[in-house]
């Protein structure tokens, strides 16, 4: 949740004008998305989202994200579509920073998860997935392995702060996981941090994914287990296999996942609860004071994470 | 900026179920309003604004508030009309807390100030102070002189923390304002918070007047120093007398001020601004740590209180 820039009334007018989109009825702040700032623009022909890209947005990655949305939409996924300028181009600058207009989808995220989002949402993830083939632009995933051990070291011994013994587990985590690391897995464009607030229902019909700022090419199968770990576990962390098996099994109604993708998905899984363990805890022990946004607690991950470690195969998650 | 209550969607379908608003389409916290949590609904019949009252309205005023805003609204000024629920209610219950639904009004806030918005400001407040007569309840202002000395008080010695000396100039200060208060006035409903952000316009045209949480009984031409220390300084607290200026003379073409307002303007802006350094000192003294709202700084209006106690009449208005 935040808005980081304050947009002048001139310069949010002198962006509009390069824009076909109406007169401007509306201009709010909207208090979702924590990289960047995010505003709702209304004008008399339509709702859109601006969104000014703030520091944690690489302005090299921009061209793929925008280009990927593009790519998705025109392809039937329910995501936001960059709006073009009269000139041709879709990113454009507001107030100093990178800035792209993109259309409104309507829907609701879903506060408390039930049987039906899973269904939608694994059904929605394998379009996304098949969507994405023949998509150009690369984009490597900066939190994967390496970069695991890359924030695993910058946080140091400093992780036992939030729990005794934290750094050795991580430690001695992040090798088995690398040790074991699939080499070769069916790839492509994943979301990677398709959580529930990046999810939208009408109802029970799924009408948009949003936020595309960490898709990068990598094991589809990854990002299942992202949405495994962000979807199908109660507080505490115990997993609802119910959940897990509507996730698992609805997916495959789109794109069936191959043997080698079944095997490895606890260790995936694995992979998944330790890049968010990771990130979380970065930012747990790096609090910048005042900021607007309250860092999550990293043990929720470390709790998702212990839970994979003992899984066995994928029958844990509900799948025969 | 905040949204402090995460509202969850079965609690929402609940709430939404009680009015004939149609079907949700979206629903987005607003990062707007720091006294309270802010959502745009959007349905299929029109956008709404919903409102969370959190603790810092008593809920004892709420009927004062809801009420004013219904009479205002049927007077014709621009400002949100609640919608009242098929029971005929306009002030419900929703994640325990006390919760209203508003017309949404288009127009977006000044970031920059212009000599047109004073002009519109003076003619709505002037009307907003005439369709507020014959309004039945009351309410008393909170932050009148007595609530300015409890505010003093309550800072204390540590009012020197910000600069030194500031609590001796307050306490002088304020016995001099209280010394001089006018007894009689033209009195009536009055707005008392109208800074920028509260009012809304589409192009030169003022769309909106809001927030209406700090209104109350009290003088007249005491909202029209509120508005003069807000809209008309430039950065440095030096008065921009175009602006003062436009701001009187359009509000008395709707009201023509009395001589003794007129006499008593100067007074009515040292405390108007004294209000307001107070609120600021002691919210910027009592930071809550991790709070989302970052306090102002209260020397903007130290240096407000400052000018107007050398102002000799409304000649330094701009006003012949």
């Amino acid at each position: 949740m935040a808005v980081y820039t304050e947009v002048g009334d001139e310069d949010l007018a002198t962006f509009l004008a390069a824009y076909d989109v109406g007169r401007l009825v509306s201009f709010k702040g909207i208090a979702e998305g924590v990289e960047n700032s995010n505003f709702l623009v209304i004008t008399d022909a339509a709702p859109f989202i601006l969104t000014l890209y703030e520091k944690r947005v690489a302005p090299a990655d921009l061209p793929f994200f925008i280009g990927l949305m593009e790519h998705l939409a025109a392809r039937g996924v329910p995501c936001p579509t960059p709006i073009r300028a009269r000139d041709g181009d879709a990113l454009r600058t507001l107030n100093g920073r990178p800035a792209a207009m993109v259309s409104f989808l309507e829907g609701v995220w879903p506060r408390r998860i039930q049987a039906h989002h899973l269904s939608a949402l694994g059904e929605a993830l394998a379009r996304l997935h098949i969507a994405g083939q023949g998509f150009a632009l690369r984009r490597p995933n900066a939190l994967g392995p390496e970069g695991w051990r890359r924030l695993a070291a910058a946080c140091g011994r400093r992780a036992d702060e939030v729990e005794p013994g934290l750094a050795a587990e991580l430690a001695r985590e992040l090798e088995a996981i690398a040790a074991a690391w699939p080499a070769d897995l069916p790839a492509g464009v994943i979301h990677a941090d398709l959580f529930p607030d990046n999810v939208f229902f009408s109802g029970e019909r799924l009408t948009g994914l949003i936020d595309f700022y960490f898709a990068c090419n990598d094991f589809l199968a990854y990002d299942l287990a992202v949405c495994l770990n962000a979807w199908c576990f109660e507080r505490g962390a115990e997993l609802n296999v119910t959940k897990a098996r509507l996730l698992l099994a609805h997916y495959q109604r789109v794109r069936a996942l191959t043997p080698a993708e079944l095997e490895a998905l606890p260790l995936l899984a694995r992979g998944a609860a330790i890049r968010f363990l990771l990130t979380r805890l970065y930012d747990w022990l790096n609090q910048v004071e005042g900021a607007l946004v309250t860092p999550k607690d990293p043990r929720e991950y470390l709790m998702k994470l212990r839970f994979h470690r003992q899984v066995g195969d994928v029958g844990a998650y509900g799948l025969p």
